[in-house]
């Protein structure tokens, strides 16, 4: 039987309820991470849980728990779910309460995490997917991890109508990311990807990915690039905690282009494999 | 007792549940209106009706149900929870689904509906608001009404810290709307307002309103302004189904101006009052 996580409660799924009054139903009102397990540990736990954090000052919700607890609480998580390979959702709304655009900080923020199974992606690791340029058209503080997240939708769904596996944005013609994803060019041997501002998520993974390009020595520039350029890089990816580097081999939509599955992104794809067996063998 | 409405059953409140899995509940992916009630009549029911199902077809949700079979719903509710004066809440989500960006366009929408008290806003209406004016960093379909909400709580919240009862938005200069209202100035007896684009959400009331200055011989001018204006307006007001015409008193934030409750600002407060009046009787 599945069990998810209520606030400080593990419960099993069937009597997991969500009041109709939580504010994450009404507004979107909440936050979340999405960290990974691999062979049964955490991957980049502490950055995520800051984030976390960071998201709930920045949307300005006190949170009723420290790290460390709320730490401890995905792991008895983890292990009642005995994740092996898989994810871990998290999610902190601001409470329920009678439907208000104005909260009153009175409200009790409601913790809810559940697993999630592995979904390999190996095949596009190796073989690389179809990305469809499309215009940005979320909101200015896409540096907070919130459940508003209709703009990301629609442009996901926009890319599987056209056979893509991701969408890639822009905005004012400058590249931001992903519609759940970093995007990253390669070219002449340099790493460009857009700076962390509030016009994107700072990945863990785009965050892992310039601490290895830099172990790597590989030159990396943090500016944005019109999205003209993707048709002339010599290489390109996305990442994320679930796709870890995906490279590209089209681009479609608003950029037509065909790319090489290139040196640099294999040789950083192999490098991130090892940080994360590193890393989550010494966690275990 | 406290009943709402779940697709097509009344529940009591107490059990209502909202599955954890529901995409309203992790992308914000889902539809809303506020309809309100008069002497015991909707007002403005079929305009509420169109524009919900005109934001499902936005967002690419295809209803299981027609419109008269939702407002033969909403009048269920409506008459079981006896509301004379109040409004009535209904929204619509994707459904629930293993969480994923992704949509199948195999989920099952689900509907919830519940009524709201009256909250009286007659002070207000007589003696007006202060407005905080501050920068628009919603996304570019503020035209859907989409429970992606975020901004517009944001917004609230900091117009309420600084005691005001209303954020006035303005994006790359041009003011849009109201956190939760369209906005209205009134110059040299000629009414102006943010067009109807992908900008602002085309309020009922502010369609009404509309209506009712053609009717009164009132000029109107649909036309993007400079925030710089609101300084030298003669009148100003918010206008949404629950606080109906709003004067504005005091523009405070990035814009700082008092202003006087004007003549047609009264004259269409009226006219509104009217045509509430007369629609909601001829319905009862």
């Amino acid at each position: 039987m599945k069990h998810v996580l209520i606030n400080d409660s593990i419960v099993p799924e069937a009597e997991a309820q969500v009041s109709y009054k939580d504010r994450g139903y009404h507004f979107g009102d909440g936050i979340y991470e999405v960290i990974r397990i691999y062979q049964g540990a955490f991957f980049a736990l502490d950055p995520h849980i800051n984030r976390l954090f960071d998201s709930a000052e920045k949307i300005d919700i006190a949170l009723p728990f420290s790290k460390q607890e709320l730490v401890d609480r995905l792991n008895v998580l983890k292990e009642k779910e005995v994740v092996i390979d898989g994810s871990l959702y998290v999610q902190i709304t601001r409470g329920a309460a009678e439907r208000n655009h104005l909260y009153s900080r009175e409200e009790q923020p409601i913790l809810f995490g559940f697993t999630l199974p592995d979904k390999s992606n190996e095949a596009n690791e190796t073989n690389g997917i179809s990305a469809y340029v499309t215009e940005d058209i979320r909101w200015l503080r896409c540096d907070i991890k919130s459940i508003n997240l209709l703009g990301n939708v629609m442009a996901k769904r926009k890319a599987s109508d056209h056979d893509c596996g991701e969408a890639v944005l822009y905005r004012e013609n400058a590249v931001t990311e992903g519609s759940s994803s970093n995007l990253f060019l390669v070219n002449n041997k340099t790493l460009y990807t857009h700076p962390a501002n509030n016009l994107i998520l700072n990945g863990i993974t785009r965050q892992e990915i310039i601490a290895v390009a830099a172990e790597l020595g590989i030159d990396i520039v943090e500016e944005p690039f019109p999205k003209e350029v993707l048709a002339h890089a010599d290489e390109a990816f996305v990442t994320s905690t679930s796709i870890e580097i995906t490279p590209i081999h089209t681009f479609k939509g608003d950029v037509e282009a065909t790319l090489t599955l290139g040196p640099i992104t294999k040789q950083l794809q192999q490098a991130l494999k090892k940080r994360i067996k590193t890393q989550t063998s010494a966690s275990v």
